[in-house]
């Protein structure tokens, strides 16, 4: 166990729960009690009854969001349950917090069929703003996020799937910049088709990419095998390049600029790096072991290297997208987190890397960068109101 | 409307929602990212998985709660819905925090039937330490706690009937020394067999209390109508006084010592009262407008009077109890909170006035008393233990 592990379990034992609730109410004197309890408190109510839209007027409802997991696929850790998932998403409530203000809730299910949970988080529904899925396995992902985007009027976003497509758009809007590309000439190849696999390659499509090489265990997704794939992969196989017939992840670099790996540890080598188009760019994004070591990738000739991981430059991390998109969709009272929001976060983080200041090692801003979230947010707002989402 | 009222919504607008989340882990640095969320997280993750009990010593569950409502039966507003029940959900987290430092969240529930809430409250237990239910309809309210307490190894507590019971028990507890009786020797007379009468009743009955004449709005509640009762009814049936033949109210009171108003405003007259027996106690808690005023019973010869409204004395407050009760049950992990851990609490909110204290106008603490929480808590632990409920 590294020294990480050892501090940081101290430091999980020291706060024994990472987020807190706090009043905004006062609840000093006699009369503190009668205007945020009873009697005083029934107003509201009535006036909620009266008219449900003035529910984002009285209550945190516009500001707060529902953390929901069924622990069957954490981090990289696989399916742990629901119990053992709290601390991952009590760490997402508190970035939620520090980020972007909005006060979110670890809601971990001890449920697993998707209409199950579905129901149940309609059913939750009521007190929150927003659901933020985390942490559930493909392809049930999917489904339980179309479901819920379809039945409920607020926004409902997989960060699993589309924060990670979010923060790559933006890495790879300036990478292809910073090499003199654009998205229409490259070829891409991923690694990885489950949930965050399956929502880059559709942003990379609407981005402008036209050839995508899909990898999952399976090997290349072609069409001729489309009987054994999983709805989910079928769906990509509309989308990439499957009329080819199967190469190796070796064979399908060698035609390719860009490899997106979220998949698994020691995928690739230098020397498959070596084999690239012109200056290679290289997203080995599996964690906490990447699909390529930074150090390897770059040995290899990769002009430009990003992985998940804090330690090294160019970190593709979730925080530079989700808090700014949920503060967007709250600001203007979005009914859905739409395709060109995501776009639009996409952008939005992009555009924080100057031209002067964009080179190799800085290709998306740091997440501590406290100009992100404000920027994502204005983009998003901005979009949400354009495609007629916003409900103000 | 009141001016109450009018400020009450002028603040909820201003609060736009009474708690909040707040960090309990910092995250100003890189470290801190690694230490709170990835790549530190996955440690606490991998002990829970490995050994579930730790989950309350990594994590917030051991000091949080979910408020379980479906704005059924929202104070005295009756079935609102789950959305216009948020304000009152709100307000009662904070009053968790400000009294007894714990975590609790609204969790406003769109379904109704019991089966259901049962079923959706199981699979969101595993983020929190306990449950509390509130302001759900009788008779469901009963067969939904029975049921979570049975399937979950946590605390499950529906206020309304035994919050409200256990002030009752702890207000009637003063009330007696004050006037000299004993519990086995006065005849008490209940209007309203909902949540909190047909607990009420019960815990008399534990009190030491013989005769009870129960009344709701079929009149009174007597054996030969067995049939026409609802289950909730047909078990008091089996603890009050059934064997007599139906009496008017007025003509129970002329038996009675006691009378115990959970039900409507303006059933009692001070003819009434001052028909009763020696030294009438009145307890009339519906709420805002109680059964008969506070003046009304004094002028009928009311000994003592108790409503559930703070501009008159002795106010009967679920806070006295909910607070302390949780906090004594979260300190020992209690894997329920039974009957013997209520009357503890009922004890030891009575035993907060002194005898030299107690008098008409004081026979339980403030709301805003600060000792109530501690003591309650301290009781409510023992009697856990002793009880073999604590998992310490």
């Amino acid at each position: 166990m590294s020294t990480i592990y050892e501090r940081a379990l101290e430091k999980h034992v020291e706060w024994k729960g990472k987020l807190e609730v706090s009043l905004k109410a006062p609840l000093e004197t006699n009369d503190d009690l009668s205007m945020a309890y009873t009697p005083g408190v029934a107003q509201p109510c009535l006036e909620i009854e009266k008219d449900p839209d003035s529910v984002y007027k009285y209550t945190w409802k516009g500001n707060s969001v529902a953390i929901v997991t069924d622990g069957s696929a954490v981090l990289g850790l696989g399916d742990i349950g629901p119990m053992a998932g709290l601390p991952v998403m009590e760490g997402k409530a508190i970035l939620f917090k520090k980020f972007a203000g909005i006060d979110a809730v670890p809601i971990c299910l001890d449920a697993r069929e998707p209409k199950e949970i579905v129901r149940i988080v309609k059913a939750i529904a009521p007190a929150f703003g927003g659901i933020n899925l985390e942490d559930i396995s493909a392809p049930r992902c999917v489904e339980i996020e179309r479901a819920l985007i379809e039945e409920l009027e607020i926004p409902v976003f997989h960060d699993d799937q589309h924060g990670t497509a979010i923060v790559v758009t933006a890495g790879l809007i300036n990478a292809l910049k910073l090499v003199g590309k654009k998205a229409e000439d490259v070829t891409v190849v991923i690694s990885g088709t489950g949930a965050a696999g399956s929502s880059i390659i559709r942003m990379l499509k609407k981005l402008g990419v036209k050839t995508i090489y899909a990898f999952n265990k399976d090997g290349m997704v072609v069409r001729e095998e489309y009987e054994m794939y999983d709805h989910l992969v079928r769906e990509l196989v509309e989308i990439t390049n499957s009329q080819r017939k199967k190469m190796s992840i070796a064979e399908a670099l060698k035609e390719a600029e860009v490899f997106i790996g979220v998949s698994a540890p020691g995928l690739l080598t230098a020397e498959m790096v070596s084999e690239m188009k012109k200056d290679p760019i290289v997203f080995a994004l599996a964690n906490p072991e990447p699909e390529i070591s930074y150090a390897e990738a770059v040995a290899g000739g990769a002009r430009v290297v990003a992985t998940g991981r804090s330690d090294y430059p160019n970190q593709i991390n979730n925080v530079l997208a989700f808090p700014g998109l949920f503060r967007g969709a709250f600001d203007v009272r979005a009914r859905k987190i739409n395709e060109e929001m995501k776009m639009a976060a996409a952008i939005g983080i992009a555009s924080l890397v100057s031209d002067t200041e964009l080179n190799e090692e800085y290709i998306v801003p740091s997440a501590l960068d406290p100009r992100v979230t404000a920027v994502v947010a204005k983009e998003v707002s901005k979009k949400a109101v354009e495609t007629g989402v916003s409900s103000l």
